[in-house]
């Protein structure tokens, strides 16, 4: 048995994982997928071990100590002095991993030559970086949104590689509302001249205004209509008069400049090509295909795992979670954030997700887990 | 006492309104009101008659009798053998009253010069319109979604004017998340380099693109979203592989046909100029403005008025029509139409609205309304 190779706790180290091939066909060569760890590994890297392997919604990445920052660290509910927690940029994206902004092999960004990926395609890169790591189980797979559908799909194709699941937020497969709504998004972007069929990287511009456009309506998704409402109303926006003798797009709601932020905000960090790649992989998202159906493919499901929603979710309305939890087949917990925050309180409600988190990892390893020097004791079980 | 003139049963008319002079403080001079009716009248103009006045929706028009075919017309719900039935096309539209295309008093079409208006300013062009037919009072103003909103105007701009109010689908202003979904529309047509700000008119193009990207996005607020998923769920498109290797805009999913055939359709039949300053006046749609805010403007209300909702509305939630219901000082009752569709219920859900339109009738006019030969008998009450 050889333990797997870490880089530093914490830091962004990029992994080779060879050829990527996409369900649908098409290859990426010599893919990379970043990623970053915290805690020390312990186990067995072929049986039981200390890993929990996060995965990232649409626009996150590695660094989840950062966007789960109330929840990764030492005492925390993913204790890091208890855990080894690995989260990777997913393949597709702009933050280290392989992504349409990298460089193709022959010379140039891949732009519209990057394949379309699905959810598997994303799993199946992420398998053979745990390859390439020397890890061939973990303990957990726990993702939110686009990250629970990677968890999901986690559950079904290496159901012997994983002892539990924690899928939170998410659904079975796109429903036909979120292939559209993310549809309008993808528009919103290739509809912007400077998006030139996805082949913009060599011309020095970008398609900011599609992108901001794009994550304006998918802001609107992740949010509760009643928080965005108790938040900002029909406030104008301090100096600005949106209720002027004409129409200006500069005289504001203060609803439409919190959105124009968040748009702005996101062209700033995130590549639109990836924004399409990873938009189009949610649309793909269909756990039953090939597997006889929805029904059939939860069915078959072995890995004990946990479901989490919000009951305010508009995106993915806490039903699609209650469907997977009345046809997963080895249903572990189930369990409601209560918020008026909408799909976003995964990321915001700290301590609904606290508990809960504790308790999957009470429930998924319920007489510990006890492979040696990394733990300190049982002080930090609940 | 003279009586109305009105133009031929079911006949597109048009009525000069003299100047609309805008909440804002901008004019419209020689504005045209577009109308048709069914019906004849009877009655006093300026006291108790038979006239309901019927509030089309966004993209709606004054031809009632074929978008609520079901509920118009002889022994329906609206009984135009006893009711004398008027809708008029709202100004700012483009089925006959004045908006964005028409020709402005210096020549060329309004464009960027038509004013900004409110859903007060539409309710004032209407209240001028049955002035100048010689219309003083009616039984009843009715109206969805944002012929809902005229409708709740009308009950505090002039409540003298009107026994009772049907007010459906709507909210008492717009929510933060209402105005956003709605300003994305809005950005995706003005985003549009057909739009020519605002100023296309003369340029031989329009800005189609744009005008069905908003309408896609607003599709699929007016649809529910489990209604969508039962109809088109993931299913591809016929003869189109949205799963292919590579993303391609014309490889969709069923979904998006779909949605894309909702976009032609009004790029066909509708103007986006209209369609801009129209969902403009939604985003200044706010009965508490001026009167003390939202509770005391509503606890002033006098009309009796019968509050619709639709159970699964994502556009105009149900909780809104029950703030409604809580607030207003004159509440006649409250029914909520049970559907997957969503917000569209009320236009779709014929069974339900002939039942909630023949209640609403009944106790406005409990004691029926005999004004002269128009009326047939008893046998059309419920």
């Amino acid at each position: 048995m050889s333990y797997p190779t870490f880089a530093l706790e914490g830091e962004l180290a990029f992994t080779d994982i060879g050829t990527l091939r996409t369900e649908a066909g098409a290859e990426i060569p010599a893919a990379t997928i970043a990623y970053q760890h915290w805690g020390a590994f312990a186990g067995d890297p072929d049986g039981a071990n200390n890993v929990l392997l996060i995965e990232h919604a649409l626009t996150g990445d590695s660094d989840a100590a950062d966007w789960w920052g109330d929840l990764i660290g030492p005492g925390k509910a993913l204790d890091t002095t208890r855990w080894c927690v690995v989260c990777t940029n997913v393949i597709g994206g702009c933050k280290g991993s392989t992504g349409p902004a990298s460089e193709h092999p022959d010379g140039g960004a891949w732009g519209s030559r990057f394949p379309a990926l699905s959810i598997r395609d994303q799993v199946q890169a992420e398998k053979q970086f745990l390859d390439a790591l020397g890890i061939h189980r973990v303990h957990a797979v726990i993702g939110g949104s686009m990250g629970g559908a990677r968890t999901l799909e986690w559950t079904l194709l290496y159901p012997e590689k994983m002892d539990a699941a924690c899928v939170i937020a998410v659904s079975a497969r796109a429903s036909g509302w979120q292939i559209g709504i993310q549809t309008a998004q993808i528009s919103a972007i290739v509809r912007d001249p400077d998006w030139a069929g996805g082949d913009y990287y060599s011309t020095g511009k970008v398609p900011g205004d599609g992108l901001a456009a794009a994550r304006r309506i998918a802001h609107l998704t992740y949010r509760g209509e009643q928080e965005i409402d108790e938040r900002f109303g029909a406030q104008p926006q301090r100096g600005e008069n949106p209720l002027g003798p004409y129409r200006s797009d500069d005289q504001r709601f203060a609803v439409n400049s919190y959105l124009d932020y968040q748009g702005a905000r996101l062209v700033e960090r995130f590549d639109a090509g990836s924004y399409v790649a990873l938009t189009e992989s949610l649309n793909r998202h269909d756990i039953g295909r090939g597997r006889g159906g929805l029904i059939k493919a939860l069915a078959q499901s072995e890995v004990p795992t946990m479901v989490v929603g919000v009951d305010t979710d508009i995106l993915y309305p806490y039903h699609q979670q209650e469907h997977l939890s009345r046809n997963l087949g080895n249903l572990l917990a189930m369990a409601k954030v209560v918020s008026p925050v909408g799909h976003d309180a995964f990321l915001t409600e700290s301590r609904q997700m606290d508990r809960i988190l504790r308790n999957f990892l009470t429930l998924s390893a319920p007489d510990g887990l006890n492979f040696g020097p990394a733990y300190v004791g049982d002080e930090y079980y609940i």
